[in-house]
């Protein structure tokens, strides 16, 4: 059941992926490594049918879960990609020993990373840009808006939408919108090369910010970003948990307060029981309007607000209705706990008080 | 280290415990059972110095945290009781092998259990009860309340006070305050006992409700709660997590729709990390006015509003600054997600629309 990838020419800095996100960077596998032999699962993460999710990220830690079958196990250019059947979440898709999707929650983080953006314009998005999320997940949600006329995904790893549309069908049928164009290629790189503000919305996977993938949550990648969005546009980031990793948060959030000088920054969550505590968070950043500025008086985009209603049920598509978005939970997703408010609250526009 | 618990008299069905609360009822152990070695690690649960929690509740998954060293080791009349110090997540208790507290976390659970009841009474309560909670992490958050006069706790377990005020003094700092009196009983009868309208409210860190503990989520006692609290108060229940046990919370909801006829029923959570799903919520019913009932006009209590305000920090008693609840979060506890409100919103009193 292994799909092979084919090497793909890397022309930028290598990172490993960690949190949904599949924009990697990975390292150089050579054409051998990639044509290798089934990798060998690791006796550390697969024990006596249970599979336990460990990284340095989260120390001392990790969710266990009981596994039927390994359904997919190859690596590619860039990872370890894994695919098991479970009980108790359906089907799991790791990458690099780290749970991106299950079948049983992925709907609480693609809606959100997807709709918070989205529904928070204040004019409908025309054209958005995913990097990574190659499983289709957010492809799915972004397939909700009719006034959308183009979807680009920058996505390194072809493996993944491959297994994916293998194994995930509820996740890959967002690549049946026929506005959804895949670019396999380098997503820093893609975002670099983009025409100034030409993107009403850009939502980035981002893994984890330590070793290569520092990039992915430092100011060149950020600064590219905002070049990319429109004014009163939105980029939505991964952003960690904030009861495992509010130095990252803090530190990213006042580098998206400089970048993003006149718009807004705001912090959100989502639960899911099967990332780290319970929970993942999104950096919202709004690029200032032109009439906005120090001193102009109109006030940045407030990303709390829904604005943009999703359609529920997208019958032609195939795209089933929403399961954890709604217009109070888009609103609540904002409100932080106190301890939360009082390491990060003083970079962000309207959550600070 | 260990405790060794004096045999109680167990007058009433008893029960095994498993979330946040003490009251338990335990298996009938014999005197000579509580004077036992110290009882035996499940190799099961505790393997190469990680411990994972697994329960018939969750099954297929649970969480996994690396220990450095088991403090405590007990079977007391009622329960398995182990208290581990770990690098993730500080000292942590356990009864019966399911996670009740732990040093870094218990915050957001005490408070919130805690405060939602608390702070939504249109007149600041005077007299307080709490079934279960024997670590004492709510007792400290009920002493933020100037106008409270008692405090009372009906917790069956001696040891788990004593342990509590052994091992982590962050949480059994409530039982410093003067305002308490703790009964070691039976907290069911303590309840059917108790005068009717004689609490303003009655917080229950009940366990989940399978085996003997389902009379904790059995209309018997929700109706000698409903008797025992003021009208006008507010009875404030652990109600499980919504991604795993929707079925239960719905079946509770609607009992509690019966018993709690013309007040109101509510739902809210609270995220954290070392619970099953990195959440739990609770359920709050609102006793009916006087003036209320059917035909009555008089809109029963809405609990999603902050009404009163718990103090911050409480250097008297060495109660330290709050570090999850406001006002804030307060209310958007109550946004549930969509897939939540279409199963459970039909029972709830505010949140179903």
């Amino acid at each position: 059941m292994q799909i092979r990838a084919s090497p793909l020419l890397i022309t930028a800095p290598v990172s490993n992926l960690q949190k949904s996100q599949f924009i990697s960077l990975g390292f150089k596998a050579s054409r051998a490594a990639s044509m290798a032999a089934t990798p060998e699962l690791s006796s550390e993460a697969f024990k006596d049918g249970w599979f336990t999710e460990k990284s340095t990220m989260w120390p001392g830690q990790g969710l266990s879960i009981q596994y039927d079958v390994i359904l997919y196990n190859a690596r590619s250019d860039f990872q370890h990609v894994v695919v098991m059947s479970t009980k108790a979440y359906g089907k799991v898709l790791l990458l690099d020993g780290v749970i991106q999707a299950t079948e049983r929650d992925e709907h609480s983080y693609q809606e959100m990373i997807a709709h918070l953006p989205m529904a928070a314009l204040e004019t409908p998005a025309t054209r958005v840009l995913v990097v990574g999320g190659g499983d289709g997940g957010v492809l799915r949600e972004l397939s909700r808006y009719p006034g959308v006329k183009e979807i680009h995904m920058a996505e390194i790893d072809k493996m993944v939408p491959e297994v994916s549309k293998k194994f995930l069908p509820q996740m890959s049928v967002g690549f049946q919108d026929p506005r959804v164009q895949l670019h396999i290629c380098d997503g820093i790189k893609y975002v670099q090369d983009a025409e100034e503000g030409s993107f009403d919305v850009i939502i980035v996977d981002s893994s984890d910010p330590v070793g290569p993938a520092e990039v992915l949550f430092e100011e060149p990648f950020f600064r590219a970003l905002h070049c990319a969005v429109k004014p009163g546009g939105i980029v939505c980031t991964q952003a960690e948990s904030i009861w495992f990793h509010l130095p990252i948060i803090e530190s990213l959030a006042g580098m998206c307060g400089r970048i993003f000088e006149g718009g807004s920054v705001s912090y959100a969550y989502t639960t899911i029981p099967t990332y780290p505590s319970g929970q993942i968070g999104f950096m919202l950043c709004c690029k200032a309007r032109p009439t906005q500025g120090p001193g102009s008086g109109e006030a940045p985009v407030d990303p709390r607000v829904a604005r943009q209603t999703p359609g529920n049920v997208i019958p032609p598509l195939g795209v089933k209705e929403l399961q954890y978005y709604d217009a109070n939970v888009h609103s609540s997703a904002f409100v932080i706990p106190k301890f939360a408010k009082d390491a990060i609250g003083k970079h962000l526009t309207f959550q600070g008080k």
